[in-house]
């Protein structure tokens, strides 16, 4: 069995729809990011950075950190979601590198100062979210001539996806990548996609969203 | 042979550094960012996100890009700086991913608002500092009972290391990480590491240096 420690959270979908794409068993524990009890000694005990989602897979006895790393391993115990040739793999790292050091950090700071920063401040707003636009623009040129983004569907679309289905909270519109529409659509529709943004389900309060992410901005 | 395609920035020395240590021949083909090169078309065939680092393998006629990928891509080739359990391969991925998602991102935003940006905003430059010294606030707590980040030496070693060294150029002190200090220092006298930073040598004037990051800036 795998234990899942997550929150309703980009990063946290990353994985709850990988392990629903790949129908493995899981038990869900919601990390309250509101109590900040991602910052508490248990949890850092399984990752020093204080961060959601991590996994403990009992059946290996090993406790695994970091959206992309953790998308990686599950792939590999499957033998899915991913190739086994070394080229074919190494086009889906890339595509989920673009993600974990683009669209996933570039996204998160236009959240920041587009919804949650004490301060207004323009000229950052506009900053991030230009570049969550580059980046998004970058995604809809590849999927102009593919169907997904690396090959096959695989881990590298799922980990987009979950940030980019999410423009409209940094303030950022896609009506002019049609190409990325229609493949976050496709994803969308996917019965393991959609089962895993409800993992766990959004059953908090505005004023906890509001509190977790001050703490995010402050931590 | 290797073509690499890199400037004199830690996410090309995450590459070059990777290179050294394995040992294998490469070829090195400065792209300029001051004269913008990474968004010519000729570049942008290899990476649509016109960043550099890429490497054209040849002996595999395969073109990676993004900086993790790359380093995963030579690791896996040679067999070394990573291990092939699947556990120890993991447990390298997870720091990677660290540094990937987290200290690359948020150092380089520290740069930004400290260096770089036309306005001087002090709240945007507070905000990246500390995430950046909360970030190496973890791998000195990682490394006081590790030597290296993920058993032996690492592809995750280099990769954050090549960040953390420029500590003092987001502005942002380790005085206080003696571990952190004791590792960079490690990783300084290793003849390989040592090697990679000088690839590209850093023979750009001032000008040109502004110039690359006004166009980081603005891009």
């Amino acid at each position: 069995m795998i234990e899942l420690y997550t929150a309703a959270t980009p990063n946290g979908h990353k994985v709850s729809c990988t392990l629903e794409e790949l129908g493995l068993p899981y038990n869900v524990h919601v990390v309250s990011l509101s109590k900040n009890e991602q910052k508490e000694p248990w949890f850092l005990a399984m990752n020093p950075n204080g961060r959601i989602p991590v996994i403990v897979d009992r059946a290996e006895d090993h406790v695994v950190f970091e959206s992309g790393a953790i998308m990686i391993w599950l792939a590999e115990k499957t033998g899915r979601l991913m190739p086994t040739d070394a080229k074919g793999r190494s086009n889906v790292l890339q595509w989920l590198m673009f993600q974990m050091g683009g669209v996933g950090p570039m996204m998160g700071q236009a959240n920041v100062f587009h919804r949650y920063f004490p301060e207004k401040i323009p000229a950052a707003i506009d900053r991030y979210q230009k570049e969550a636009k580059r980046l998004l623009t970058v995604l809809d040129g590849r999927l102009k001539h593919h169907e997904f983004l690396a090959g096959d569907f695989s881990i590298a679309d799922i980990a987009n996806w979950c940030w980019a289905r999410t423009h409209d909270w940094s303030g950022v519109a896609i009506d002019d990548l049609p190409h990325l529409s229609r493949w976050i659509a496709q994803l969308d529709a996917r019965p393991g996609c959609a089962a895993g943004l409800q993992k766990p389900p959004k059953n908090v309060t505005a004023a906890e969203l509001v509190q977790s992410a001050q703490n995010i901005v402050v931590r």
